[in-house]
């Protein structure tokens, strides 16, 4: 059965590099293979650049993106740990319910979705959290979140809090600074604008989080005592450790994809991706269709719009798939036929993709 | 950097067979787009014949080998359940890890290793414990256990104690009969004889362990409740609810292997690997080389050899990888200096490898 060939501008996944395909596809290294430590070490590196970090921890895991969520609180987590979340979209209420199967005391910050993570709300919420957690990018919503002024207060207060930042849909796509913002633990997905199938979870923990980590994490998996072992060799052990096979395909097509981006320059992909996302949103403003996302805060990487009152979204979504071989996302939650989402990321943060998707849900709409 | 292309015959990754390569750099299709749906039922439908079962619950999950072992015991053991495990190699010590992990109370079969598991002392362990685990094929040690034995035993005696299989290097490689064979959990690895790159953990799971599961296990990406929702859909539901993006390429990449074993025939598959794992093994001892694993248990897919005492086995394995590209694997543990393991798996279990690894040792250890 021959597959369609899709134009994936929904919320990820999105088209990948024709570098990252050609390392997916390249002759497989085996894991333990000295090149291939060699791949891992220099994908390490350009995801410490992507990231703006210089943290020791940093790594693809095994996984697609919310591998990275449960990493994250599974690592960190002890049974009664004051967890304060701020939640404006699906993937805030997801932080919640992970960060309470490892037993966390979660105090759930809600704000209207939509809108961007207050600041003085979260840091209101309790006075000495174990961990503040918050999304960078809400992928459900297409808003930003200011995790620089997140940081930036948490530090005058407090060097005791862990900040946890959801970057699955920013990293690469728009400015992200780990180390300048005070950011301990970040994760992110291969499938958005690192242009990457999806299969990775980028991840990187600083070293005040490694100290306070959970030494024996519930899920022996994504232990990352055990996995720095292998993927930063064992202190005193003079080698990589096995931990688990690594998903060396994913990774060989990782590195590629980074490697493209580091030679097109992180700045200028960033700025490629905020001037087709304002493109984009000109375009969509300019048919007559609203914003979902607040002003000043709309991701230019994932755009929401509004479904016209009389148009039946999926209907929508279905012609533009069928006649135009194109993807684009529903909402979810109660947003589901009440918003699309648009995205041009990665390879997909074109001007040519912006126009076309601009011209096709003219066409759908108009017929 | 251009990339070595390497033969690969250590304990896995194997070299992918060349529809699974073609399925990875494949137009990457949404996780919610209805081809790929379709694409997954069929992949699901494959493994179930592969995996010899009718168990609705099959799947492949987001991660490597591991992962399979992680989501098994996440979501069958509560704290205090007594866990049976019998352990002839690295593979069973890791269940035992793992199960603690998640309040098990482990008892502990230890066998020689090199020999397989004895159903008899498993079974004296306890009366009547929540689970025995066994590993099928061992891939430290190159070991094969009689899953069929323990399963019918087990059954003679209780049908409330759980089975579960570590089928990561035996699945399309000997032959697999989850049904047959009383199996209520099992897990494979997408790298060894189903001949797809690492990154997918086949998985499944009785109809019996899905009454007996742990409602909301610990951790969330391996929550069976919320992945069934997704993969077989959600009931009443009518349609597929989205838990995290699936690795779309590499389940289009099994997919298609999956497609080229059903063509082969999945007895021919096995017999492929009987046959060429049997030249190995004589070539190997003609060259005065002493198998490690126990006779009559010997897997074709993966030969354990000792390594010949006035023989340096690192530089060996360097010349092979240097030289001829090939790779075969140590031992671990204790064994990492004393054995070699060699693979052949999937894709590469072919007269033509056989002959040239043979060939390849045979003028390394002459010279």
């Amino acid at each position: 059965m021959a597959l369609s060939e899709r134009i994936l501008l929904g919320p990820g996944p999105s088209n990948p590099y024709p570098e990252a395909t050609a390392g997916l596809a390249a002759p497989l290294l085996g894991h333990l293979d000295p090149e291939f430590i060699k791949l891992l070490d220099r994908a390490c590196d350009r995801l410490r650049t992507v990231w703006g970090t210089a943290n020791p921890v940093t790594l693809p895991l095994s996984g697609t993106g919310s591998i990275g969520m449960e990493a994250a609180f599974a690592n960190t987590v002890r049974p009664g740990d004051v967890v304060v979340v701020a939640v404006n979209g699906v993937f805030g209420v997801r932080m919640c319910e992970v960060a309470s199967r490892y037993g966390a005391e979660v105090i759930r910050v809600d704000h209207t979705w939509g809108e961007p993570v207050d600041t003085e709300r979260v840091l209101a919420a309790h006075p000495s959290p174990a961990i503040v957690a918050a999304v960078h990018a809400e992928t459900s919503t297409g808003v930003e979140s200011d995790i620089a002024a997140l940081g930036a207060a948490l530090r005058s207060r407090s060097t005791e809090t862990l900040l946890l930042a959801d970057c699955v849909t920013s990293l690469a796509g728009i400015p992200v600074a780990v180390d300048a913002w005070g950011v301990d633990i970040a994760y992110s997905g291969t499938q958005k604008c690192l242009g990457v199938a999806p299969g990775l979870a980028p991840f990187t923990f600083s070293e005040r989080a490694w100290e306070r980590r959970v030494e024996v994490p519930p899920v022996w998996y994504l232990d990352l005592g055990l996995l720095g072992a292998y993927v930063h060799g064992a202190p005193g052990s003079g080698g990589r450790v096995y931990h688990h096979t690594a998903p060396t395909a994913m990774i060989a097509s990782l590195d590629a994809a980074l490697a493209r981006i580091q030679e097109e320059g992180l700045d200028a992909v960033t700025e490629r991706h905020r001037a087709v996302g304002a493109r984009l949103q000109e375009g969509l403003q300019e048919m007559g269709l609203e914003p979902f996302a607040a002003e000043g805060h709309r991701l230019p990487q994932l755009t929401s719009v509004r479904v016209p009152e009389d148009v039946d979204s999926a209907k929508v979504r279905e012609r533009l798939l069928t006649e135009y071989d194109i993807e684009i996302g529903a909402g979810v939650g109660d947003l589901a036929s009440t918003i699309w989402r648009i995205g041009l990321m990665g390879h997909n943060a074109r001007l040519d993709r912006a126009e076309l998707v601009l011209s096709a849900l003219r066409r759908v709409l108009e017929r």
